[in-house]
């Protein structure tokens, strides 16, 4: 249970209180504010605050002085319009904050995308909590044999017993000894920003992170991929049902133009056109790598 | 006058409506919204949206579950406290959207701040309008004789005259020229792309401008300062007064440490240390160059 | 002729000396070095630095200890495969500062691309000089018909020759005011900061420019793209040249993979499977707009 | 010992070939490339490239045409004003790339300097070495009394000695079962991308890390001060002594101005003035808190 029972009292009392604005309001966040959706075993993530809404994109693009919306048709157009050509500033100008707790090699990941702004909770200042995170037992997969990248079946049977026991003995003993040394009684204790290199990667740090929606969906289309890493994928799932009833047009188009495209190159499309006339193109022929081929196959392959 | 009669009424209209939200509000920060506050001639700042308050920057720097707010007393103690230590992430925290109209070549000074999100006016797709910057008399100054930078007194008599006339004549030919060659009456049309090249750059554009609390008031460190040029520092000085309604803690602690605060060097405070055990320094005993030394010895002499 | 012979011989002299360094050194980028290649009637682009080269690209993907190549081929392959998964670290390794005359309004789109390091020629304390960009009469475009973007066919007869007289004209009194309104030949001379405004858009600037390749990449296919504006498409184009000299493999994955790939709905890749298995696909049937379906149409229509 | 034999090789290599170029050389750099500099127990910090040297800076700041020095003495000169007046950009037209081996937990603190490229040697794909942080003994530091930042008197006894027992163990017991987690011997293999989160903070890491003089600068000014954590602090000292020989204007001016000097608040100031002129203030008279005051007086007793 990711939340203790103070800390679900603050958001509840959060949620309570309503306040009059005269800025645009986006109804389906609303509704999500505060709100910790659960992630991994003690993860989540929760919207602290947001700026911005569909028709906030379309009077950006403007330069409006009014609301600039000229109709609810003639915006999804022009949304469309700009996700198509990489037009970015107008999604720039719609911002979220979210808080969320995460295990610390996953912090490690999400951080690599530098333009957001983050308040971390300090190890230096502050004792960190004994939450680990340990896999559920699906997803607890093997190396992959392919490429070395990657994930393959989940493992079974005595292995997986002996990878789970390790996990959570390793976490415990490192913790039981954390808080062993920052202990005062009857000893000097040792400074939290030393002590807190005794413990794995696995623990669960929270933050603060803020980002406008056109780096949001950068790291969404990276993270919310397939070949992401489940542990942030998960995270990424979670943000975009709330981008999806936060900026509807926005997020159906990134959908369409993003999540379910594709970048084709130089050669693929040369391939593309000739796979139209009814030629047989085969990866000899392609001009393409074994490794491109066989994505762009993937790509032709996958059903809609 | 900055508005026509139509965006006059697209403003009212938006801030006749009201909406609920759970969202932070800061109250001080809502009668500013919309509202287009005169710069210069024909330009203007309003605040079009706004994230946070005082009390979002003590809720991200101790990551929160809730509120964040511990006492009044307590949150202006923190604020203070962050901004003498250089913790900036908090106020990142923070974000205002704002529309600017502003004459080009103050457009290009502002710009080179960079960690902002900008959509301008398109001079490509759009007719600029007829409005340029002509300064008041007493605007209208000399170069500086002390150094190359800056602004000595105004102008006066037939040179001043003469200065102004030729401001408003090469404004008003060159954009009867521009609107000669855009027309597409009984010829062709040039491109607008390249038709606004015979724009001067006190011509007026206009754009949304986002950006957080942190990179505000560094903007406002440097453009609010008597050494800016004129023409920006009134743009700053506006948003100024703006911010100080948003969030009045961090609006007072950037005044105290920042406008109203000097970095002195290694040299300067070994002369501090010694003018307060009564030592006669001067700027041969100081170690400082005779610019250094000039501008310390203003740093002393200006009265709280 | 963009240079004095005063600036051509200093770029002749810095030339001459060679320096031994342990550093990377790309031999097609010494070629290049300081040479002022010209662009526009007075522009050019130059290098005066650069960091990295292929090899230093796969030496920071491989966090090597030493040169981190293993062999040409095998370099060449990780470019292609780092470009085509969008890893856009590696390419950051690698650095560029270039010596840019360009005029103002090319400037002002080129300085949007925000991740960058700028020095620009300051008009606060220099006097620019009378340099102004006049087109060339096959670039002197009609505004286009088709929307209202970009350029028709170029203006022909009297037309043509009016608008270069209203460039040339107003130009060249704009900049005759200048003088007379900065002199100080018996009067005050009004400050340069509040002169440059009398200045129009065409009048000639320059920096230096210093960005990382990843980031030079996204500002090429952006500008050397054939929607640019040709005024700015010129100074991509001469740029696209160096680099090809430069890290000739990451050049030549860029050309393949985003200059002559393309981005494909999840809508367009559904009728191209379409179309592969011989349907006849109309907009109607394809679920696009009128515009994505001929955007749609023309990428599969060009011949490769 | 921080390099296998097999790396020192490499290194050396590298070191030994000497290339031509007509980039700026700044002699003093060149000595110190590639060679690791020894960091803690099994950490390092080495220069892979850099870009630039004093006379760049200037050359930036004047946008000149040749090398844009004009005598030694002027350039020193432009240094110190640009760094007096907070003239960044010139100091963003040199960049530094190192090659860092640091422990995870101090790479944590780093990569919050968020203007820098990174590319750190990947966990997902690779193993990790069997190589982690214990401390020496003089710097594990028991937790202060004072406030709740930072360290105080080293641990001494049997509580240093369980504390370096703990470290030792534990990280050694967390590394054995990471290696027989990931081992594919009669198993399948746990993916080394889970398999990491076993291994604790002070575990070795290592990048690649690019960064303009400008933020660098910044870097250093954090983490090289006294109130950084020791740990991240010798890293900056390391650095200190690389940049004080590659731009030696620029580090002494920053020694002056950033390092050496203080920004002392608007109250502090009025404080300076009334104590110049003989005046008795305390901190019931100073306006400030006790904190703050504390902090005036430490900058005024400070020897120079």
């Amino acid at each position: 249970m990711p939340l203790s029972p103070e800390q679900a009292k603050e958001i509840a009392e959060q949620r309570t209180q309503v306040f009059q604005t005269r800025r645009a309001v986006s109804p389906g966040m609303e509704e999500h504010l505060y709100t910790a959706y659960p992630v991994l075993d003690h993860g989540f993530v929760r919207v602290i605050d947001y700026m911005g809404d569909d028709a906030a994109i379309c009077q950006a693009a403007r330069v409006s002085y009014g609301k600039g919306t000229k109709s609810v048709q003639n915006d999804e157009g022009l949304i469309r319009y700009l996700m198509r050509h990489w037009h970015s500033t107008p999604f720039e100008m719609c911002e979220i904050k979210l808080h969320v707790k995460l295990p610390v090699f996953v912090a490690r990941q999400w951080i690599r995308h530098r333009t957001a702004n983050v308040n971390e909770y300090s190890a230096r200042y502050s004792i960190l909590d004994r939450e680990f995170y340990i896999p559920e037992p699906d997803a607890l997969a093997a190396q992959t044999v392919v490429n070395n990248q990657g994930r393959g079946e989940a493992l079974s049977g005595a292995e997986a017993e002996r990878v789970l026991r390790y996990l959570r003995d390793d976490a415990a003993r490192c913790y039981d000894h954390y808080e062993e040394m920052i202990s005062s009684d009857d000893q000097q204790g040792l400074a939290r920003e030393l002590a807190r290199m005794n413990l794995p990667a696995n623990i669960y740090t929270q933050w603060y992170w803020k980002v406008d929606l056109h780096n949001l969906l950068h790291f969404l289309r990276l993270r919310a991929d397939a070949h992401a890493q489940y542990e942030i994928r998960v995270y990424a799932d979670e943000i975009c049902k709330i981008v999806a009833d936060w900026v509807p047009f926005a997020f159906s188009a990134f959908e369409d133009y993003r999540m379910g495209g594709a970048t084709l190159s130089s050669k693929a499309l040369d391939c593309v056109r000739r796979l139209i006339k009814g030629e047989d193109v085969t990866q000899a022929s392609s001009g393409m790598s074994a490794g491109e081929w066989r994505e762009f196959r993937n790509v032709l392959d996958q059903s809609a």
